[in-house]
């Protein structure tokens, strides 16, 4: 998505140990019509999979995947970190490795939301060492559901998300790929 | 707004204590469609405002406020409740207590985002204390920002909020109000 790719190039900063800092429009602002038109974009993308539901993780997931169910037509749900008191005392809930972090972090879902038959696309921001997504994988399973494709803002490659999720044999779409942050440069795949 | 107002009839439950659970279509799963409608019924209320950013707090204010800003053509800032390791070491900090979580929670703004001169307009989910919109309104002043205008989708009217919030003089606007949660019961205002 070459909008999103400029925007990295005019405005995103490596940090150092791969952290791509994209707070300007992704992570603490965000920029609506960029995040409507990657939400069109992977509507486009994904329109085959007869998904039923998009499922994501908060906090930064839930921009990209407001607007995919926006132009799908489709309810979003959003995995919370901890549990709130209006959640009942029974969840589905797995824990994952949060890289930017640096801990484990709970990923809870409300067995309300989340139904045996349904046909789940996964959205986030960043497709890193895949651990979040793995997680969201596991959850829709534990559900029953099943995981109809996966599709990010940025995947950063060198981290090997894609290698860690591909055994799934599920469809993983990025809209933009980042091969190397080596030597402070964001260097695109494409 | 009367499709919230529908929504809420139909699926929002009354869990005691003034806890009103809207986690089908607001928040843990969110419905895309009615929240653009919010949005753009902001938007057309705030018009005249000349805003400039729409700022909101994490999680649940995501939806309303990047809807609101798809409406208006403006950048949505919310804010942190932790410190992510892409921000500067020197933040807008202010403490705020959680009616939900029954604890003090930390909303923190970089300054790379919210500078002085901006024309804030604020939007949440629920204005039921006040206290987490007074603790933006803080930050705002405190980045030399103006609260142009204050946006929610649901007002408890039973909570307070809109007192503790009226003497800043800053116009402030509900799609529904609900004037009692009393005896398991949900009653509108209006």
């Amino acid at each position: 998505m070459q909008a999103l790719k400029d925007r990295i190039t005019a405005e995103g900063k490596n940090l150092g140990h791969g952290i791509l800092k994209v707070d300007g429009f992704i992570n603490h602002q965000v920029d609506p019509t960029l995040m409507n038109a990657a939400g069109a974009e992977f509507a486009r993308i994904f329109a085959h999979l007869g998904a039923t539901k998009i499922l994501t993780a908060e906090i930064s997931g839930i921009a990209p995947a407001l607007m995919t169910g926006l132009h799908m037509g489709l309810p979003v749900v959003y995995a919370r970190k901890s549990k709130p008191i209006t959640m009942p005392d029974q969840v589905y809930l797995t824990i994952a490795p949060s890289h930017t972090k640096g801990r484990m972090v709970e990923l809870i879902i409300s067995p309300e939301y989340l139904a045996g038959g349904e046909r789940v696309l996964i959205i986030d921001d960043f497709l890193a060492s895949g651990s979040t997504i793995a997680g969201l994988v596991r959850l829709a399973q534990v559900a029953g559901a099943r995981v109809a494709g996966i599709g990010t803002l940025i995947e950063k490659i060198f981290e090997g998300g894609r290698t860690l999720l591909s055994p799934l044999g599920i469809p993983i779409e990025s809209l933009v790929s980042i091969s190397s942050m080596d030597d402070g440069q964001i260097v695109f795949s494409d």
